[in-house]
């Protein structure tokens, strides 16, 4: 049983090899009578592009979205929203040399173990290029989100080991907009662009981390026991390419912590309750106290690089693989959309589902 | 539209409040054929229990297990598996004063939020007494795994900070049966115990983390691009109470890696192919590739202290709080039955999606 | 994958064989602060009991419901409802004889086919004794239902060739629950039970015809394309054992009809938009229009009959069977009720998920 | 929540209004390594189009059917497989005078009430051209049944009231592919061009019924309690534009018979065990016992007549409506393909569920 859908009312379903013709989707269960602008969803998609500045990959890839249904004079339908976007630039030759090779930490020898083949061009379907559909159906949450006056942010906090010092609250996150590298700290992203360049050179790659802020998110989202607001944000995050780890609030700094120290105290002002920490990260048994959700999700460094590395081929014999072509020395800034992407259908998703919580 | 069910084909659903009459669930897509024995499922039910040692909860409670439904003749029908355990211990005037009151960095004011009222008896549906339907659950998928033999195989790595100081593969892992702590490094166990009663003394509470390795698990699990398996278990795990965070393989160190370090490189060894390092953890591309699948899990500090706490009420006075009654300085050995139940779940589900993938 | 949940917000998971332990089920996403009374879940639940009068048979099960969890102080919790019957009266050695026998038109074989095994006592998880769970869905299904003032009465309308002449509008459907039968035409009722009682002499059943109607439901339920309201109905009756068809509105006459003839047309009494003639049904385009929604189920006859008949067992050999113990001639008057959970079970569903359809 | 999915593990999700830009979906589940032919599923496409001969509408659809992603080389990827087919012939300007009002038992009032508006062009979402992408799904979900041997066969059993007078077993079958009505029975295909013509002469319309038949489908399929085989197929079946009524085996005619005429005697013949007759319709417990399984659909009359009728407009005002343009006097001929589609996507999903059953 395949796992190409996500959510649960809001529900995204993916299509779309890297080198085939087209990736694309159907975003069903999005509410009618929303206003809805190709343009808005046009600019989301533009943010993951590559070719976008020196410091990611420069392959030409237009990605103009096409939505094929499910929008009528400017509004939604309550219909299912089917899209895609033609797969332009595609050269599969450059991959014919990958066949039968196992690239390492790539998906090439699971992919044959689970499905017998596979398409070996770009990585097929595990290419983050799957990954425009996503920022086109957040791009379709944020709808519902921006009705409510919910906000998500991320940004890049760390790339190797150069990383933003202090807390997201410190910082001016509208500067993440005009940063290349989609950080709002601009020492760190000095540091940072230096760090990727070395590397560049060494034909190495990096890793790095990426900050998610929901803010003013309503009380009451999240389905317990399972779908536990947590629980779904960890899924939606461990669903990203590359993805190592994920932790709220206080996160694994939480294990040295005692309760003294960890309890969110709550307090009454101006009729609001509101905690005076926030070590829960916005969420509490599972579900939304109105506070920000935060969380930090761990990149590994990417698995293609410019260096010999040994490996076999279907056939067990060793072979060795270097890169060709136009690859990231880091996805992190491309990352950055799609965080945002699956963290607004998270959401997006608890906020329809919580219209039946109640009588 | 509630989250009370886990799974796919193998699903879980669970019941019952804490103080409520009783705790239980319904195993669906349980294959048919497979030799159940009750009494097996109670053994794991007990390592759950409280009231073990000195260092888990006093609490008598006896938790035994009725299997209502699909099992005749010691085999699994392929029908739903009914099951319950009557909450006998129950002492619901115990949480009387707190009927009102919002438990700080509980779910007492989230779930008034979401559903308008809430059964305030010992957290009620959000207590961790929850997971002891989990844990039948896991128990079941236990044997869908042993016919692979395939082992799920959790301890407390760290409580507060005292920690296990070396790598998984050097622990004889077998002691964690015979551990109060759940904790196989006799050493770091020693010094837990001491932190526990120090901490004890103080009326405070405690975090920490659980280590957990899924060995022999045959590659080809997980379903791509959203249901990955190490997205299925960060879900699985961060569904757990007092969860922050998760990581499997290189997790969070990955961000300072470099690809050339952290690439695992396939060998082909007795005409079967691994992997020489594993900062994967067993995973690529969202499947499993046959190498240890290893995760770690930080639990936040129990949020019920023996110290005066600030807290506010219904009504927004404010309100102060001091915990009367059994109530555990940390869950982490606890824990571990539960975060081997649902790395369990997640599996053996995996397993039964996985007979479709090909033709 | 199993197929043992109804619903897909307002869901019902039920479990339970025949001899086993007990019946019962867990009901999902039942919105929280309604009221409930088990009491009244109990009177729906002893309609479908046996042994209500002569024409039924005369087991003595009390059926005597137990509510878990999921209800504090009355009122629903938003969390699951988890509910058993346990099964006082089972007699398994009745049943010996039939271990290895494949019963006539029974699922003894097709159950033996698909899970390599079964439990063979009155007929397992195949008997109607599984339908209990339902009645208790239904029952809280409806507590949802009368809120919007929706109603779902259900009728035998034929039994055998004895059937009721008129239509639904000229009955009064008050005289159903006084009626043993379940039958409001008197009339017809006397007809009906004399042929009861006649095919009972001669060791033969019965089938027929139940009539349901759910009236003043509100407009815009139901959700095109493939979970139309129709189609809802039809899955849930097709559902409920020994039903052989479905017809909705005009139905199978419908074949025969012109458009000129079967065409509703619309016009507006006092601000409210109302058909003429109403062959749709009350659904259109697969969405519910305020008018009365009625459909007809067929049922085939019991397939137990007290008379010798010829059949294999496991091992393909000959086998002479005859009917002992306790059977009804015919389960038309205990299918109604079962008729009108499963109906109250889609509607209430329906109204759950159209609470996502606007923004 | 919406319903534009049909499956559990083979999964078709639609998208497209009648005259947006395109119609098409995504198949979910498909096995990985079967051979996929675009031109196999284009001639499927083809027997649902407009334009085959004078009995059916004479719009200029090419209906080209373009496969985006999942197929690589000829063979299944095991990934999602995306399609479309562009909307060419649109002519919405057609529709203008339709914009406000409501035609008699169209789906234009209960759009507008579910989702507080509508595309009103061709009946937008509620139109027929959505089942294309069924047909798709249907051939490939064909694919898997020919795995197996098995074979879905549907053609016109009546038209109005002309009718095929024998059994399906009497037929030939393989007459329905040059048959322009998809009718075996040259006699009564002759009465019922007869009756489309006069009918059409008179502006009206006419219904019918479709007999489907599905051959050597394997036993065991089908899951007991709610997704019993004959409830999934109910439900497709429902699921279709203008079907009022599903019978399965002896259907509605069981309603009158007796337990010893209708109870299916078993016999081992050859090492099989078979029924002597059929009145199950092959499916005894929601289980296919691997008899064939065979039933009949009502289709009401098109709604869409050249004659004045009456009906309001979104105020409530009275207007007369007259067809324009090109429109089926039936449906009946182009829904025979749509039938076996949607049976084939049932029994297909079976299959893949199925495996899960035995341990």
């Amino acid at each position: 049983m395949s796992g190409n859908t996500f959510g649960k009312i809001l529900k995204l379903t993916t299509f779309g090899e890297s080198h085939g013709f087209a990736t694309g989707g159907v975003i069903e269960g999005f509410p009618a009578g929303l206003v809805v602008s190709r343009d808005d969803v046009q600019i989301e998609l533009n943010k993951r592009r590559p070719g976008q500045s020196k410091y990611v990959s420069q392959r030409n890839e237009t990605d103009e979205l096409e939505i094929l249904s499910g929008v009528f004079e400017g509004k939604s339908l309550g219909t299912p929203i089917g899209f895609l976007v033609r797969n332009n630039d595609s050269r599969p030759e450059d991959y014919d040399h990958l066949k039968n090779v196992y690239r390492p930490s790539h998906a090439d020898y699971t992919y044959d173990k689970k499905y017998g083949l596979r398409d070996h061009r770009g990585g097929g379907r595990s290419s983050a290029r799957e990954t425009l559909a996503r920022v086109v159906g957040g791009a379709f949450a944020n709808i519902i989100l921006r009705e409510q006056g919910t906000e998500v942010i991320a940004y890049v906090e760390q790339i190797g080991n150069e990383k933003i010092n202090v807390d997201y609250k410190s910082l001016e996150l509208s500067l993440i907009e005009t940063s290349p590298l989609r950080c709002p700290d601009k020492d760190a992203e000095r540091r940072m662009m230096e760090l990727i360049e070395r590397t560049s050179k060494e034909g190495d790659s990096l890793g790095g981390k990426v900050f998610c802020v929901i803010r003013n998110c309503m009380p009451g989202l999240g389905e317990p026991v399972f779908d536990r607001l947590e629980a779904e944000l960890a899924k939606a995050m461990l669903s990203i390419n590359a993805v190592k780890g994920f932790e709220i609030g206080s996160g694994f700094s939480a294990a040295e912590m005692k309760g003294s120290g960890h309890n969110d105290i709550f307090e009454e002002v101006g009729g609001r309750i509101i905690t005076k920490t926030n070590f829960s990260g916005g969420v509490q048994g599972g579900i939304s106290n109105g506070m920000d959700i935060y969380f930090t999700l761990a990149f590994k460094p990417v698995a293609t690089i410019f260096r010999d590395q040994e490996s076999v081929d279907i056939d067990g014999n060793t072979r060795v693989l270097k890169a060709k072509g136009r690859h990231d020395v880091t996805v992190l800034p491309r990352a950055v959309p799609i965080v945002e992407a699956m963290a607004s259908l998270v959401i997006a998703d608890m906020i329809l589902r919580n219209r039946s919580a109640k009588a």
